[in-house]
C-alpha cells in the first residue's frame, strides 16, 4: 500500500468533528477505499481548552493555524474554520508549502476564488470544495464529471435548506413565516440570525460557483435578481398550491438565446416537478444537458455527517490522485467568458403578484389597467372575498388578497409597472411578485 | 495540447450514432473539456452498406471488429454492439493489444465481468461502464465515488425504464397492461418481446452491478426473488394508490442485522417518497449512506442522447486520466466476501395480497385464517362489492376483488401460506403479493 496520506485540519467544529469520525471510527473501509491511509496528523482549533478527548487524544492540537498549514508532515490541509479571514491567509499558506486543499467555505471560494485558483495552478496542486455547494449533494462532480459530454443548458437548484425547510413547515403546520423560522432555529437549521439563508444571500452565492462551474462564467450576485423568502406570508404558499404550484427558493441559470439568465427568487414550479416535491432541509439541484436531457441530484444540503461526507470523498478523491485531474479540468475561474449575461430587465417570466388592497370600487381595474399599459397580460385572477368585519360597527375598510398570474412577459415591464403600482393608494405595501419557472 | 485520444468504435447502431454525433459535431468542445482531442478514427458495423454518410464519410468503416479491436492507431475501443458474443471476444482482444475499454453493454458484464475485469488489470487497463446502468444516471460514479466516505446501508433503484413507463401510462391513463405495452413499443421504450424488461431480468441484472459496487458482493438473479410487472392489472395500481402507494419495478439491496437482502420486484411505496413520484421512462437510484443520509439520482436511463452522454463521459475520463484510477479503486469482482446473503425465506416485509375471489360466505374467514396460522396478521383490508352480473339470469357466480395488507412478515411465511391458499377453490389463479418497501 502507498505511503499514508497526512492530513493537516483548521477547525474542528460541527464539520471538522464529523470528518475526524469518518476518518477515525472507519480507518480502515477508507483506506480500502483510497489504497492508502488517510490520517488525521495536525488540528488547530481556536480554544483548545473544550473537550473533544475522543478526536484529539492522539493528535497534535494548536490554536495556530498556520502551523498546520505550512507544517512538513502534512500532505493536504483541510480549512473548516469558515469566514474569509484568516481561511484566506491559511489556505494560501497550504498552497505555498505545496499542499493540497480541502474547503467547505462556501464565501471564501465566492470572494477570493480567483487568487487562491490561480495560485494553486501555478503551484501545481489541488483545491477541492465538494461540500461548498450543497453539502450531500455530488453537484461538484455532476457537472465536471458527468456532464462532459453535454452542454449544460439549464440548472434550477434548492440549495438553501434553511429557507426550504422553513417553506415546508409553514405549508404543511400552516405555520406563520416567524414561527417556522424558531423552529428551524430550534432545530439547528437556521443561525440566530438567519438573514444570509432567508434573504437569498447564501442561495445566491451558490449560484454564482455553480454557474461558473456548468457556464464558465463569472457572476456576481448584484448581476441578477435575488430576492428572499422573508417577505412571503403562508397565503402565498395556499394560494400557489391551488393554482398548481409550489413555492421554493430557486436558483436558476438558463441559457436563452444565446444570453445566460439567471435568478435566486422564491419561484412557483409545478406541483408535479421534481423541484416542487423537496422538502425539508433537503437540496435538489436539476441540470439539463443537450444530450442527457434532465437529471436530478438530491440529499441533505447541510448537517454534519452530509457535509463530512463530502469533505472525506474529496480527501479520498487527493489520496487516489483524482483531485489534481478534477482540479485541472475544472473551467472555475478560467477568462473565458463564454455566455454575455442577459440584461435584468430583459429576464422573460411568467409571475405570480399578489397584493392586499382595500376592498373598494375600481382596485382590480386599476391595477389591470397599469398592468396592461406596462404590456403584461394577465392568465388568472383570484379574489378572495372579505371576511365580514367582526363587530360591524368598526369603521375600517376590510383588506383582501388579490392574486394575479401573468402571461411571459419581461423583468423590464415588471419593474415597470411597480413604480406605477406603488402609488395607488389602496395597495398595501408591500406586495409580492415572484417569478415562475418554466 | 495533449496527443489525441484515438476512438475505435464496434457497433453504430441507436447509442452508437448518438457518440459519434457528439464527438464530430462538438469536437471543440469536447477537447476542452478532455485537454485533449477526442477523435473518432475506426468504425465497426455489421452492415456497410446502411447509410449513415454524415458519420463515417471521413472514417475508416469495416465489417470486421476485431480489426477495429486491435488496430494500432487506437488507443480506446467502445463496445456498443450488445449481446454477448462476439462483444466479449472483441473486449478480450481490445484488453489483451493494450486498450483501454468503454461499454454499455450490462448482459456482457453480468455474465463475463470477471474474466474481464481481470484480464483489463492484468493488463493495466481500464473498463468503464457508465452507460451500462440506468444510463444517464452517473450511478457508478455516485457509488464509487461520492460515497466513499460512508458504507451503504441500501439501495433502492426504478433502474427499468421500460417498466417504469408502462406502469405509469397504465395509471394515468387508465389503461390495461396490454395497452400500455403496446404504447411503450409505439413510442420504441420497448422491444417487440418486452420480456427482458417487463418480467424484472433486465432490472435485476443491473441490480447485481449496483449490489458488487455498493456492497462488494457478486449475486446472481436466481438468489433474491425476482417477479415482473407482467402480474399486474389496473386495479392494482388503483389499491395501491387508495392504500397510499404507487407501484414501482424496485431493485433494492439493503443491510438488515449484517445480512445482505435484496429483491427485484413491483414495491407498494409510499406517495411521499421520491421514488414513487418518477414516471415514464426515467430512472432514480435512491442511496443510504451512514454519513451522508438518504441521496436520489435521477435521468433518463436508456435513449440515444442519454446513453451517450454516459459514453461520452466515460471517453473524457479514460482521456484524462481518471478512468483508469476509478477502475483501480473499484471493488467490483473483487474476492472478498463481505456480507452473507440473506435467505430468501428470512427476507422481513410488509405485503399486498390481492385476490379475485369468487363472492361466497367465507372466503375472506378462509384466507384470514390461513394467513393467520402462518403468522401473518393483516393491517388492512379492501373488500368491494360486487357489480350486480348484468344479466340476473346469468348463473355465474360473481368474482370480487379482495385487498389485504399485511404486517410484517417474512417471505418463508408467506410461501407456505401460499401453497396453502392455491388450493382454495373459491380463489381465482393466480394472485398476486407484492412486498410494501420501507
Ligand atoms: N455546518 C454545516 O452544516 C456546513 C455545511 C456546509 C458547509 N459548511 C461550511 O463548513 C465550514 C465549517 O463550518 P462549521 O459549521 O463546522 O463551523 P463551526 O462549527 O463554527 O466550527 C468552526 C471551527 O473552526 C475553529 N476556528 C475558528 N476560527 C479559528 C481560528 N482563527 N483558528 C483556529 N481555529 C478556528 C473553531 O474552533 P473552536 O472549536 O475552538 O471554537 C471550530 O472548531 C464553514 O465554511 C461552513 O460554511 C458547514
Ligand atoms: N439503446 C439504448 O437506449 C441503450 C441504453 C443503455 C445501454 N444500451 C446498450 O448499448 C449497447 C448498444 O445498444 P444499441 O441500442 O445502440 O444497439 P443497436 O441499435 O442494435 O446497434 C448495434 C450496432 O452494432 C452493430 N453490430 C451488431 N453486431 C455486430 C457485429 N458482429 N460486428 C460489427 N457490428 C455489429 C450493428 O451494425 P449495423 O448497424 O450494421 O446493424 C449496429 O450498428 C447494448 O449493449 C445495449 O444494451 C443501449
Amino acid at each position: 500500500m502507498a505511503a499514508p496520506l497526512r492530513i493537516g485540519m483548521v477547525g474542528l467544529g460541527t464539520v471538522g468533528t464529523g470528518v475526524a469520525r469518518i476518518l477515525l471510527e472507519h480507518a480502515q473501509r477508507t483506506a480500502d477505499r483510497a489504497g492508502r491511509r488517510i490520517e488525521l496528523v495536525r488540528v488547530a482549533v481556536r480554544n483548545v481548552a473544550k473537550a473533544r478527548a475522543e478526536i484529539t487524544k492522539a493528535i497534535e492540537i494548536t490554536t495556530d493555524p498556520m502551523k498546520v498549514a505550512t507544517a512538513t508532515d502534512v500532505d493536504v490541509v483541510v480549512e473548516l474554520i469558515g469566514g474569509l479571514n484568516p481561511a484566506r491567509e491559511i489556505v494560501t499558506a497550504a498552497l505555498e508549502s505545496g499542499k493540497d486543499v480541502v474547503t467547505a467555505n462556501k464565501a471564501l471560494l465566492c470572494n477570493y476564488g480567483d487568487d487562491l485558483f490561480a495560485l494553486a495552478r501555478r503551484k501545481e496542486r489541488s483545491i477541492s470544495f465538494e461540500a461548498a455547494v450543497a453539502g450531500g449533494v455530488p453537484i461538484i462532480a455532476a457537472i465536471g464529471q458527468a456532464m462532459t459530454g453535454n452542454q449544460i443548458t439549464s440548472l434550477a437548484a434548492i440549495v438553501n435548506g434553511t429557507s426550504n425547510f422553513i417553506l415546508t413547515r409553514m405549508f404543511h403546520e400552516n405555520s406563520s413565516y416567524e414561527d417556522a423560522v424558531k423552529e428551524a432555529q430550534r432545530l439547528g437549521y437556521a443561525e440566530a440570525d438567519p438573514s444570509m439563508d432567508v434573504k437569498g444571500t447564501d442561495a445566491a452565492q451558490k449560484l454564482g460557483l455553480l454557474t461558473q462551474l456548468a457556464f464558465g462564467r463569472r457572476v456576481l450576485p448584484e448581476q441578477f435578481p435575488v430576492q428572499g423568502i422573508d417577505e412571503l406570508s403562508l397565503m402565498d404558499l395556499k394560494f400557489a398550491d391551488e393554482l398548481g404550484y409550489a413555492i421554493k427558493l430557486l436558483a436558476t441559470a438558463k441559457l436563452v438565446g444565446g444570453h445566460l439568465e439567471l435568478h435566486t427568487q422564491p419561484t412557483l414550479i409545478r406541483h408535479s416537478r421534481p423541484l416542487a416535491q423537496v422538502n425539508g432541509p433537503y437540496n435538489m439541484i436539476e441540470l439539463t444537458g443537450d444530450a442527457v436531457g434532465k437529471a436530478w441530484f438530491s440529499a441533505m444540503g447541510a448537517g454534519q455527517m452530509a457535509t463530512a461526507s463530502a469533505v472525506v470523498a474529496d480527501l479520498v478523491d487527493v489520496a487516489v490522485g483524482r483531485a489534481r485531474i478534477n482540479f485541472e479540468r475544472l473551467h472555475l475561474w478560467a477568462e473565458q467568458e463564454t455566455f454575455p449575461l442577459q440584461r435584468i430587465e430583459k429576464i422573460q417570466r411568467r409571475y405570480y403578484m399578489r397584493f392586499l388592497v382595500e376592498d373598494r370600487p375600481h382596485v382590480i381595474a386599476d391595477i389591470a389597467d397599469i398592468l396592461g399599459r406596462n404590456g403584461i397580460s394577465l392568465s388568472s385572477v383570484i379574489q378572495k372575498e372579505a371576511n365580514e368585519p367582526e363587530e360591524a360597527n368598526v369603521p375600517t375598510t376590510p383588506v383582501v388578497p388579490l392574486v394575479f398570474m401573468t402571461h411571459m412577459t419581461t423583468e423590464g415591464a415588471v419593474r415597470a409597472a411597480r413604480t406605477e403600482l406603488d402609488k395607488l393608494s389602496a395597495v398595501r405595501m408591500p406586495w409580492l411578485c415572484l417569478p415562475v419557472s418554466g
